[in-house]
């Protein structure tokens, strides 16, 4: 009993120097990329400006968090590497969607052009991996994380591409996709966080998996809202994964329950009434019911692995996240 | 006397060396893109199987190599490396500049699509850091070599995306322009090369500045080519520069000599008898001449800052680089 109440004090002051340590993240993120050389500034600025949830940094912070609940000036600098990594990966998603906006404004490609928006994305790695080489300590197995993660990225971006309206798309390798896109930065995120913290490889690698865990769960609520949020009337030009031909878990389930349903979502252009019929269907036919309990599996299997290993306070802040990410609703 | 002749000898068993290092640098490359992820493998194949120059790697090893003539093999990691993040810039190029060609085959983007050449430019950027990870010494700062050119590069290719069709580019402009997008690896090369060498600051920076002047050199051949070998039936298709919107230092030479130029060169869309009568322009008010004048200037000042700095055997191996950069006829 001492000790839950301990951890539950320890939780509610960790909060705060979390909190501190995440707006020198967002600080350290703005300040890097509004230095950037004039010709850049403009499509920088805007980045700049552009307010993310910073999900992934306070995750890496959360793992590189000592007893006290205090992290390094290195986990703050390796969050905001962490972040405009994240960043280079959207600003290259969307010229591969052609998604007209990002974080409720248009997006880069939208606003700058397709050609802008490559270099852009490009000279977002060279200042990701510049702020990794500014860190003190345990350098290049810190690159070598950062670069495994680009090409897990890659190998999932990839296999979405070539998967794009492939009403085939079996579960297994939905999974693997979305463990490339998403789950590979969450990985990075806590593993990184408990090596700055100083733990051991065997340490690390279980705070990578609950990284693995909780980047899956991330997607498939992500997906799920994709289907939930849709409004009643559908215009042609809202985004929505299936406009862009992006196949997702709901959706695979419904094509299992109903396959005539492939005809549909296989044609390369869907009028408002096949969007309509489809995401009806997707509810009607348990798809989201179904995903949903998919994901709580894995919302489940983090919180064990959590329990099993990180120390209290640690454990406390990663389950708060956690919490957060679980419990989303838009 | 005896100096000089050993010099010559040196640099005759200096090339072989040279030349096997070169070797083993291309099957790096060719083994770490053909070992790629499964999903990657088509795109990496095909890039492997391309057949660059390598005169980038080529630098890098002369200006690493001892006094005997050999370098080690965190050379050859290092100008694979290079060699690959090269490869990255080319294929995000070809999206940037629309390129149906490149090394005499299809680009990424017309092969596999514009998509797909997004993703696999990054794929290289993230293999490129990962083998300079794995150099034994001087890590964090080679690290920084690379994501300062790399920022360079984007500052380049950006400021010339926005100079397109710009009729007005100042010769300066220009000059800024191609440091950033062809300088700065060369600029690399020789700078990572005397850094593995041993060398101190100082000279490194020195060797830098030599790269410097050879990749400025490198550029001004390239856009001098660009309109000697234009065929005199030139069809739209054919890639050109000028195609591309892309103003290059004999083109601005010309329409100094003629101003009216300007009107036809800053159209959209150019016919044949348009490009035809451009050409001939740049050939006969000397702009070809003259762009050929400043490249010989860079050539002088990259001999005289190697006269002054490097040792012998060094000097003769990045000497005969530069003077087949500077004889390049196609």
């Amino acid at each position: 009993m001492i000790d839950t109440n301990k951890e539950k004090s320890e939780a509610l002051s960790g909060p705060r120097k979390l909190q501190l340590a995440l707006e020198e993240t967002r600080d350290c993120v703005q300040k890097t990329l509004k230095e950037s050389d004039p010709v850049l500034s403009d499509v920088m600025g805007y980045l700049a400006d552009s307010d993310g949830k910073q999900i992934r940094a306070a995750l890496l912070l959360a793992a590189a968090a000592d007893d006290q609940g205090e992290v390094s000036h290195d986990a703050v600098m390796a969050a905001a590497a962490l972040e405009i990594l994240h960043l280079a990966t959207l600003v290259h998603d969307d010229i591969i969607d052609d998604a007209p906006t990002r974080r409720g404004r248009p997006s880069v490609q939208e606003k700058f052009g397709k050609k802008t928006a490559v270099i852009s994305g490009d000279y977002l790695f060279s200042v990701s991996f510049s702020l990794v080489a500014g860190l003190s300590v345990q350098f290049p197995r810190h690159i070598n994380l950062f670069t495994r993660a680009i090409s897990d990225l890659c190998r999932g971006e990839l296999s979405q591409h070539r998967h794009n309206r492939d009403t085939d798309l079996s579960v297994l390798s939905y999974l693997r996709i979305i463990a490339g896109k998403t789950a590979a930065l969450f990985t990075l995120a806590l593993y990184a966080g408990a090596m700055l913290r100083g733990d051991d490889e065997q340490q690390c690698r279980q705070m990578g998996r609950i990284g693995y865990q909780i980047g899956i769960l991330f997607q498939l609520i992500d997906d799920c809202l994709d289907y939930e949020e849709t409004p009643a009337t559908l215009r042609k030009s809202t985004k929505h994964d299936l406009s862009e031909g992006v196949i997702t878990l709901p959706l695979i389930y419904a094509m299992q329950k109903k396959p005539d349903l492939k005809k549909l979502v296989g044609r390369e252009m869907l009028t408002a009434d096949d969007f309509h019929m489809v995401i009806s269907d997707v509810m009607r036919l348990g798809g989201l019911r179904h995903a949903r309990q998919i994901s709580d599996k894995y919302y489940r299997k983090a919180c064990f692995l959590l329990e099993q290993t990180a120390p209290p306070l640690r454990r406390a802040l990663i389950r708060s996240l956690l919490d957060q990410i679980h419990s989303r609703r838009h």
